[in-house]
């Protein structure tokens, strides 16, 4: 028998409501500095498009590094198995070694959702596609069946301003020649994926296509093989919350991804995606309010892929 | 309708078998340097306790890291969430800067499959039992059902004989007081449980319980709670694999440990545990024609918790 | 009694003329590659201005990071003690982990002429003088007495054409804060200085002052206090030969500054400077005739600062 | 002419006295812990054995780390260049690398006076002599013409009792082959020199042979040949304390050691040996007071190697 899954996000989102709202909105960007800290909304959707939420689920947020999902998800489709010669399937340990791995690497990143990683798949989208931020806007938008997705461009631009760790690493691995289009065109690129707003809805339902085998639910499309679909949901939980992925493993037990937004997708394979936003991060950069909610939901459904 | 299990090993057996024997065994053990290298076996064992085999499924090889997995869970039951104070549950990324880790992690191990982890669990070990050999040996036998489980002490002599790195490790952890027995009585225990013996069989049968939500399936008793079976079979996932577990997810898709005599043990929960043996290690010190094996097979019966 | 200073340096230049000249002229500029890799010079100036040289010690080469030197004492004589908050003085130890260092160190570099340090002595450079390069050039053309030295922009556009890791050092420094200019600037500055050229004889000359406590031996100028050269000379005992500064040290035990142009420039306090140019590297980016050649100046003149 | 040296020492520790003692005693040695922490003795002794002090000269003190050029005197001595085979001669850059720069060196400690590298030392020295304590204190005693210089058996006790960092590095370096004797010799006898007590007077007089070209100058017997002495000089220069080596090298410009009992020696080749003790250490592990003196010392003799 399935859990209620509607009475217990209710539940669990009164519960969280009622605590304190620990962590802190990060700073560098100013269009996400300014964002209120308590906004806090949870999207359920399921294979058979039953989709419910609380509180601000319906509003749209910087979905950040999320948005790394929807890029690898593009080029692996285009290239297939090819990109791994750039970007490794590794968790990498931790972030102040960063650096340091590249060089021990030879410039090949990790994996495609630390930092390095997502910029090596923009390099390779610069290289795929003639226009890759309306294409890849496009694809966000047929998966979402939704065309009121948009890029952010103040945001893009606040980030462009402030990427020098990021244009640091390009040119790193330029020197290595895993960067192929100039480090400018790289980071535009990043920054402008970045800065995509969306809502818990609209990220739910666009992320259905890994729960549902590689098919999107509603149209039965294919959006990548099922064995694509296997592999992206086994790097997200290998490496989906940079240095807090083992925990998160640990703690939920299902794929996903964490934005600095303060988003986070999970995923129960042929089942569900839930996303949960709350802006403010932990020490380790994730949704705090996010993380919280989905070990209990976890715990109540009793559900996780191990 | 499920996938017919004993017709897809047999025939990537036999597939595996025809193929090239690449790799290598390693050296620094003598007493398994000097083991036939063809060896070759598979169990498959499920939660009606079906279980069937090829080749060598019923010859003991030396079980190595996979012990570990027995360790932790006997501790993890004794003292509870209490041990990860103690260690960590986050992918160790390298095994070049583990060292370095333990000083920005402060003596804490990444977690409790890399070696430092595992010296760390011995330690506690050491705390919780008056004769933790023993008591392990005991542990082990019962989920097997089977009184025909010993340590190779020729094996453990050898391991100590050329234990410096691991000597190394508990020293530099003694010195933030993480380790709290001597040094030397946890490299005895460490290579003591790595030296012990078990047949595929054995192995697939033993681990059931990480199957089974906590309970053996031959007599239902409880072995951990189905909490605690969920988060070991996190961190199998994420760690259970050195600096491959990556790879094993991306390609494989289950939760496993590996040990440097030849063995790996994945599971696939609420399903079965499948054991496959083979000396020759690849480069990342995983046996070449497990992990083969288990990529296979899994192609082969389209099941991953992904 | 003082060593026949011409004799010594005459039958070491025949002597190693004689061997093989072993290692390797970088291929990753152009501009230097083609050089012809068996161009030998050496000059030797004293205090009494008393100068001569061998081979091809009046032909004009590609400094390089000789040039840190004159940057650096440019800069010092400006700001004076006030440069050590954005540069330390301590060897780097290891090329490997620079970018590590710089993260540890919080985006300081640990000297000034490791490639980290030289930018930010640049990046200093470009806030005191309003057109940095000539200032800088007609600093050193002052030091050497004479109008014919210059930047060589092809070799300085070449260099900005493979300057990626530079590029990413400087970016990494400037999320710190300790690059306050566009890094395009730093590095267009940093590579044009790397590219002027200079003769033996021109660059024993030039730098006579660190040897004389500051002032220049020909009209008694003074450029530095000899407590600033004091503390020019010790950096460049303990750091100005990369991972290589301690066998410098501990074969030659004079302080010195190579270049992968192949000039190295050796300084006897109070007493003398000898240059020597030879465009093929050792292993660790450091002329292989150069370190031969006065390695066995300094034990056949038995003179060193130890 | 010469400096007035006494006026001027005996002007600087009245200076210094006057000032705060900052810094700290190190708490992991009980027997040092509770040392009298405003001790405070300076010894100056030249070539022509003019030998005068302030303060508390004549009292013992644990001389730590100092013990390392008397170790690497003896063996150097014995074997020769051989000995740079198993430890190299480089500027260790920062503490915190240390094993990863073992890693990286495949065992190869970077020079003699870190830790690693003395435990190499005191691993060869184990090699080549039967008593190798009993031969070190009869070398030392010879160097001070003092028999009254012993060990200090229960500060080399608490310091066993706290090597396990020690033990971790000398079990790492035999991982590597590059410890021959067992690591717990090594480490007693280790911990046994470095428990060694020496007054400033004793130590400046113990390491003339170091100022005057390889002979003691009381009796012209020649220790080592003038090329060893500069060489070890030299490494004194660019590693004689830690990763404040450039530091002192750049305030100070003297050749010198220190060690964690609060003493300093400073040598100027062919002139003179000063030795300070003062309990007090600033964070990099230097005496606090020593590093003022010395600083202060040199700036008004105007004196340097550079």
């Amino acid at each position: 028998m399935k859990p209620d899954y509607q009475k217990i996000i209710s539940r669990v989102y009164a519960d969280i409501s009622a605590q304190p709202n620990l962590g802190k909105v990060p700073d560098y960007i100013p269009e996400i500095a300014c964002i209120e800290e308590n906004k806090f909304g949870v999207n359920f959707t399921d294979l058979d498009l039953n989709s419910f939420g609380c509180g601000d689920f319906q509003e749209k947020f910087s979905i950040q590094s999320i948005s790394k999902v929807f890029a690898l998800s593009f080029v692996y489709e285009k290239l297939g198995e090819e990109i791994w010669k750039r970007v490794d399937v590794e968790p990498s340990g931790n972030p102040f070694n960063s650096l340091l791995q590249l060089e021990a690497d030879c410039g090949i990143p990790r994996n495609p959702f630390i930092n390095a990683g997502a910029l090596v798949i923009c390099d390779i989208l610069l290289e795929v596609c003639e226009n890759p931020k309306e294409k890849l806007l496009e694809f966000i938008r047929e998966l979402a069946e939704d065309d009121q997705i948009f890029y952010n461009n103040a945001v893009a631009q606040s980030e462009m301003d402030n990427s020098f760790r990021n244009t640091a690493m390009c040119n790193y691995m330029k020197s290595f020649g895993n960067i192929h289009s100039k480090p400018s065109e790289v980071i535009d690129l990043y920054c402008h994926l970045c800065s995509i707003e969306m809502t818990c809805e609209q990220l739910s339902k666009s992320l259905l296509f890994l729960v549902n085998e590689g098919e999107q639910p509603f149209d039965g499309e294919r959006v990548l093989s099922s064995s694509k679909v296997k592999r992206i949901n086994a790097i997200l939980l290998t490496c989906g919350f940079y240095d807090e992925s083992g925990e998160f493993s640990f703690l939920v037990g299902l794929p996903g991804k964490s934005g600095v937004g303060g988003g986070i997708v999970a995923l129960y394979p042929k089942h569900y995606c839930i996303t949960v936003w709350s802006p403010k991060l932990n020490e380790k950069g994730n949704s705090y309010r996010g993380m919280k909610f989905l070990e209990e939901f976890t715990t109540q459904t009793g559900e996780s892929i191990f």
